[in-house]
């Protein structure tokens, strides 16, 4: 038997089986003596599995061929409305509880990657709630401070992660129950774009918004996590194919000059040390080569209370309908009181209340435009306890102010640690972005989390870098050096995309520039060279990611795009051009560049 | 005053206007006066505009700058449910009736192209009803044959163009009122992908679905015009930015080897000659150069019966629901049959029937995914006006099947003249594919329309297409010469896209090949020249367009993607190379390419 248990990151534990210094099987028999130990205070597993429910996972890893698994014998918690073939799923309500045949795909895949389910968490009664106290099965308490709520409703998966119980959690999320745990636990929590992980096998909440989360210790986990995990799923309805350029784990480096949104006002709802929090974090952000823009989140805040106050609750009345009707008692009186108007919406209501979101989006959408990514806040403060106890709605509702519209508006999110406040409760921030730039989101968090330097939770440490990475969002560069410079006659190509010009640079001093013959246009083409080059000016632009491609197909011979390589020595996607058309083009490198040449007048002695 | 009145085709027009032999002034006149000579016997029109109304428009098109206008002096029609400022909109119910103050985003931007509207058209009051008959200012006669109607709710637009009145009109689309009277009248109706055409100032029938249509004699017009109106609105709430792949015209070549999908069990419900009609169209698609790929429709057509059946009718209510309440009477008594059970829909039906129809649209996107595009009769049967008034509900449901599903789903739609049946009316087929392949779709549509060799409306003939031009929809074809072959290592790049290899073939005969050092994974490049090229064997894959610009991004120097010339002269997207690492590679040309290098054991003996 362990006496002293590992710290559970991922690098960790692959390295102690990796040399034969620990086995999975040893560590899941500690975590079990461990989760049974701290449930009686921290009421953080409806099921903690047994022996014999663990067993079939820990064959699995016996096989020979399974050692190399990605995820190879790493411990996680599943909230428990989310399937494990043969275990109950109770939404943490019993009489609702069912015993599934077939696992969640979501938690089947981690199992095939070789993580291995350990408990069921606890959570607020049908993921309704956001302080991890609406359960029957007991009140959640925070990780750090008794005084204090875990947060929910993933309430039990962040109290596995944070206790050193589990090296991850799923969780869920409709309004902000993946990422206020998260705030109130020291502890990542992405709230992927809706779609990307599936919610086959979950019970819903909100079906058009729910979302499956992850709970970790750092973002580069949930970084690595997430691009084995988002994949498409035909047996969920509502799953999305996830671009490429969210694709591939994104822990390395961040892109400096990226724009990030900074609400103009915020409400921390008296606590004190809020503004000075977020302000640590804007600078924090600066620091990163970040440039804040000021925002007005009024929009998103409206949306927010769509939510809650418009007719979305009948999607989660529609889920325990049958049970409210048969047996109204079996559900917490204060989730039956949110349930209750839930019959009573109309479907003109819900129209109303579409339009009025559609309407919402459209200008947050607008906003969204020109940023790269917000920073809010995960929540104006934490509230304690007792205020949960004299005011289990409203003090509930004052959580999900910065978490509430996320799904609605179909952004993606991230919720980091930022600090520890005065009286030693964790304190976060939560960054999102369009949908599909997850991985990108979870660049900067990772960079963030790394430059604030607080302590992980379970005695962890940060894992490497990836050298050399650099996450892409949905927008893409692309370096033009002819007539796609700004003004120029090809410009428009760019501009009708939504292109942005970026930086106006030169390539490094190795390249020989030609003035191609044809046109009008007139084009230049670049040509790499060992010798004779030089610095050739050039325009680096940014456009949707999605639209590169029908950039280059109206691309004629022989130009195209390749790799340039610019002044600083980075390389960026640009124009190239075929050796064989240069041959007979006339060498203008002298002049530096196009807009040099173009107004030297040589122009109108090239014969065209 | 003209007695002599041209064809309305754009291109006789301009040539007219350009050589001075026609005014616009005169036209106007003209038309104005036929208008009102049709006008008791079809019902066309709600109001025409008269002299002091178009004057502002004859107006502006004196300035000279405006001479050169695209549609300058184009004449069309408006649908009555879109607004033009100091007209009366009616949505055929006069009690509804208000006089807007601003013009409809698409009304002034065709305006500022330089078109003329002369007419409010009649329509099925409040847009609901799919065949021209449900109006207080008359019943829509068909075109053609006096027994049957005109087709709606689009009615009098459609009549507008087939009885040569307007050079085109707008109409609008929730369930298939753009394509039905296109299908009745020889016309072609442009259903375009929901949020491309602006919808704001037309009154909404259900606002998630409503689509902006337009009528037109071919679909080379369409796609003309589609291109100059199809641009994000910041007043619409419901619009969407186009991608640029669809923002060209398209009428030009169409590349063949297109896979169509073929219902493969229709309902023509009882006429005798659908089956040979429908077997017509798909031997005209076929000689196309299309591959016909058998399918099942039933999943669309479940979700054409949810529209009707289901809670969508709220939206509808919405619209009118203060004039309900307060004058029941001033609405037509077959409409508010429709409308009443609309407040008894509940929030939890909405999202009932919203999970459904995501289940169907995800079994639907699934079949679509294989497929470039899909042909339908454009309704089963046209019914005649005997039949609509035995049985106004059920006659007017018949029309729909085939039409009902595409807003709901998602999907872009051309209805298109196939045949004339043996009574003398014309019959029609549907096109349609995934959002966002309008140009695609109609491309295809003019090349149908050429092969079918039918009389255009209003003795119009067809354009000369543009030479040269082939329209592509949101895939993207990339031709590969190395690693990215099938089974080579590079090849996950191309199908994690969902890339799907299309052809094997070789480059035209003008291509060096080398093996470029580094590696693994060893890559070749290919350089083009004027003497000693070969023919390379390479394989050209399609990836969605979205995803080609990723693809390209992950392409290291001295790779890049540029245009490949093919054994057939066509250039493709495809791999290309820097010269300047071309002097120190090792020439394989001889070989022929990048599998028989590889067989030839050759690479062993290459130093990496």
């Amino acid at each position: 038997m362990l006496t002293i248990l590992p710290d559970l990151a991922p690098q960790t534990l692959l390295a102690l089986y990796r040399d034969n210094t620990l086995t999975p099987r040893e560590l899941i028999a500690a975590l079990r003596m461990k989760a049974l130990a701290i449930n009686e205070h921290y009421r953080a597993f409806i099921h903690i599995l047994d022996e014999s429910e663990t067993e079939p996972f820990l064959h699995h890893l016996e096989a020979k061929e399974n050692r190399s698994l990605p995820l190879y014998g790493l411990p996680f918690v599943i909230k428990d409305n989310i399937d494990l073939a043969g275990i109950p799923t109770t939404a943490a309500c019993p009489a609702f509880a069912y015993v599934p045949d077939e696992t969640a795909t979501v938690v089947r895949r981690l199992i095939e990657l070789g993580a291995i389910p350990i408990a069921k968490a606890n959570l607020d009664q049908f993921a309704t709630g956001l302080n991890g106290t609406r359960s029957p099965y007991g009140a959640c308490r925070n990780s750090v401070l008794p005084d204090f709520p875990s947060g929910g409703s993933s309430s039990g998966s962040a109290l596995a992660v944070a206790l050193g119980i589990a090296s991850f959690a799923l969780g869920t999320d409709t309004a902000g129950s993946g990422r206020i745990p998260a705030a109130y636990n020291n502890l990542v929590g992405l709230k992927a774009t809706r779609g990307l992980i599936s919610t086959h096998g979950v019970v819903p909440a909100c079906r058009t918004l729910d979302c499956t989360t992850l709970l970790t210790a750092s973002a580069s986990q949930a970084s690595a996590l997430f691009s084995l995990i988002a994949q498409y799923d035909p047996a969920d309805d509502y799953s999305r194919k996830n671009p490429q350029w969210n694709g591939a784990t994104a822990f390395g480096a961040v892109r400096p000059g990226f724009r990030f949104g900074v609400p103009q006002s915020l409400d921390f709802a008296g606590c004190p040390e809020g503004d000075a929090l977020f302000a640590q974090a804007v600078a924090r952000l600066k620091a990163m080569g970040g440039i804040p823009v000021p925002m007005d989140l009024s929009p998103f805040l409206e949306a927010a209370r769509l939510l809650y106050e418009g007719p979305w609750v009948a999607e989660r009345y529609f889920v325990v309908r049958d049970l409210l009707e048969r047996d109204p008692k079996a559900i917490l009186p204060v989730i039956r009181d949110v349930l209750e108007p839930a019959p009573g919406y109309s479907a003109v209501e819900v129209y109303a209340a579409t339009y009025r979101l559609q309407h919402l989006k459209a200008r947050c959408d607008a906003i969204m435009s020109g940023l790269d990514c917000v920073l809010t806040p995960t929540m104006p403060r934490p509230v304690t306890l007792a205020e949960l106890h004299e005011q289990p709605v409203a003090a509930n509702s004052l959580l999900g102010v910065y978490t509430n519209f996320m799904n609605l508006l179909d952004y993606a999110a991230v919720a980091v640690p930022s600090a520890f406040m005065s009286n030693g409760l964790p304190w976060g921030i939560s960054l999102f972005g369009r949908a599909f730039t997850d991985q990108y989101l979870l660049s900067l968090a990772d960079a963030f989390q790394r430059m604030s330097g607080l302590p992980l939770v379970g005695e962890q440490t940060l894992e490497s870098p990836v050298k050399g990475r650099i996450a892409e969002n949905d927008k893409a560069r692309v370096v033009v050096c002819g007539a796609h410079l700004d003004g120029l006659p090809l410009n428009w190509q760019l501009q009708d995309r939504g292109g942005r010009l970026i930086k106006v640079t030169t390539t490094a001093p190795c390249y020989r520039f030609y003035v191609l013959p044809g046109g009008p246009p007139m084009r230049p083409g670049l040509e790499r060279c060992d010798d004779g080059g030089s610095a050739i000016e050039v325009e680096i632009w940014e456009l949707p990611s999605a639209e590169l491609g029908s950039f280059l197909t109206q691309i004629p011979a022989p130009l195209g795009l390749g790799k340039v390589e610019l002044s600083d020595g980075s390389f960026e996607t640009g124009f190239i051009c075929e050796g064989a058309a240069l041959s007979s083009a006339k060498n203008i490198t002298s002049t530096g560049g196009w807009r040099a040449w173009l107004s030297s007048g040589d122009e109108h002695k090239t014969p065209a």
